[in-house]
């Protein structure tokens, strides 16, 4: 069998992305990770369509220099700026394609809601897929700015947070939504509040499972190949030195984890 | 009398330092002022110390560029990191020495709680600065991550941000403080939850003021000149398009009042 060994790059702005790797380093035990976290210029989700382009390129031109085999960009935002399946030669993946296609799989009313950043709802992105998908799915939208904050609060399963994904929450179950994507990487960091609103009925998709099933179906295509048997190594980046960053870090990918981290600049 | 009709330069990481400008505008009728917000970068809050001190000086920089004849950091958590009163020739206001000095004129206990960013909680600004004025006051922080984001939804006097009001302050409280210092230009957009909290034991600072009464002062000595009676010109810059602001700013700003706005580079 033919291998190449070299990592697979993942970025986001901050620790969202993480709930991501922490899903491919389950899902592809073998493979090496290089995580970008951009904390230098984070949050993405407030910024405009041209900066967060421009963040994710330069982004990208890094992680190609550091001899990535293909990219994931673990954060919603950024994948709104991305569409493309190859850059720089290098075969991309983005959270919102795998996202809205498990989305239309679970739903059977075909009536989807859509949880993001400001940025990520302006710019319509899960809508415009999901109805190139399906063009008789209903899409409903709703930015949620306070879900990061409280996903990096740690405040899952609290009463305030299970007010406020209520009071986010609300319009949507009155449009009697099927399924709901957790458009943010942050938001599976807050999921049992919002499980607690949606309840049993509704479908929770979540980017991290999702783009995992992508990646796993492109391998039999053969657009990259995995790493042979062998230690990986997962390495941590960030464009800003953060407490916050590695304390959350260690949360998510739980301290068993061995992973290597330092500070860089993409710019 | 001696006038020099340069505008005064302010700025902030976003929307937060507006509540200063709006204080400066109205005890300055005659001044014309040039505010930048660095919205492609905020915030700085969950920043570190070095990238913080970079963007600051990077913004002095294009704001002495511009030919202003002083600087007024409407920013707590860059205010941190430029402590200096004059800079590239030009006198520079931080909002932390007003803010300490207003604390311990009104606290009649000299127990002093803080509220702030992570960053400007790390840095411990107010607590070095009260205690090198008064040695023997008693000085208590708290980080509030979540203000900005609820100050940014618009969401004051509301029964979930009264809650995160509560959770915030309970641990100040029991230190018995008299007064708050407001340490963080978004802070004032929560004062009715705040104060909700707070009851009418506890005084409260807001920097806006503060910085008011120490350009006045500073003033009478000739640190600077004010301008000619004669109409005004006001001009709001930020670093990236956002809608969010210029809706912030019309609320915090009154839309009332003239205002020109552009987008612009500070690197």
């Amino acid at each position: 069998m033919d291998y190449d060994n070299r990592p697979i790059g993942v970025f986001d702005s901050g620790v969202g992305g993480l709930t991501v790797l922490k899903e491919l380093m389950q899902k592809f035990p073998n493979e090496s990770f290089i995580y970008v976290g951009d904390t230098a210029r984070l949050p993405y989700g407030s910024k405009s369509a041209s900066t967060i382009r421009r963040y994710s390129e330069q982004i990208i031109q890094y992680l190609k220099q550091r001899d990535v085999k293909a990219i994931v960009i673990a954060c919603n935002t950024a994948s709104t700026q991305v569409p493309e399946s190859e850059f720089l030669g290098l075969p991309i993946y983005n959270v919102i394609t795998p996202g809205a296609r498990q989305a239309l799989l679970k739903s059977d009313t075909q009536r989807i809601g859509v949880l993001g950043t400001r940025a990520t709802v302006k710019s319509l992105a899960y809508k415009k897929k999901l109805l190139e998908l399906n063009p008789k799915a209903e899409v409903f939208h709703q930015a949620c700015p306070l879900f990061v904050p409280l996903a990096e609060e740690g405040w899952d399963n609290d009463p305030i947070t299970n007010l406020i994904a209520f009071r986010y929450l609300q319009p949507l179950l009155q449009m009697h939504i099927d399924t709901l994507i957790l458009g943010c990487t942050h938001y599976p960091l807050l999921k049992n509040s919002i499980a607690k609103v949606t309840g049993s009925q509704i479908e929770l998709v979540d980017s991290g499972e999702a783009i995992c099933s992508w990646i796993q179906d492109d391998l039999s295509k053969g657009r990259f190949k995995l790493s042979a048997p062998k230690e990986r190594s997962v390495t941590l980046l960030t464009t800003d030195q953060s407490d916050q960053f590695n304390q959350m870090a260690q949360m998510i990918l739980e301290s068993s984890i061995a992973t290597t981290s330092a500070v860089v600049d993409v710019t």
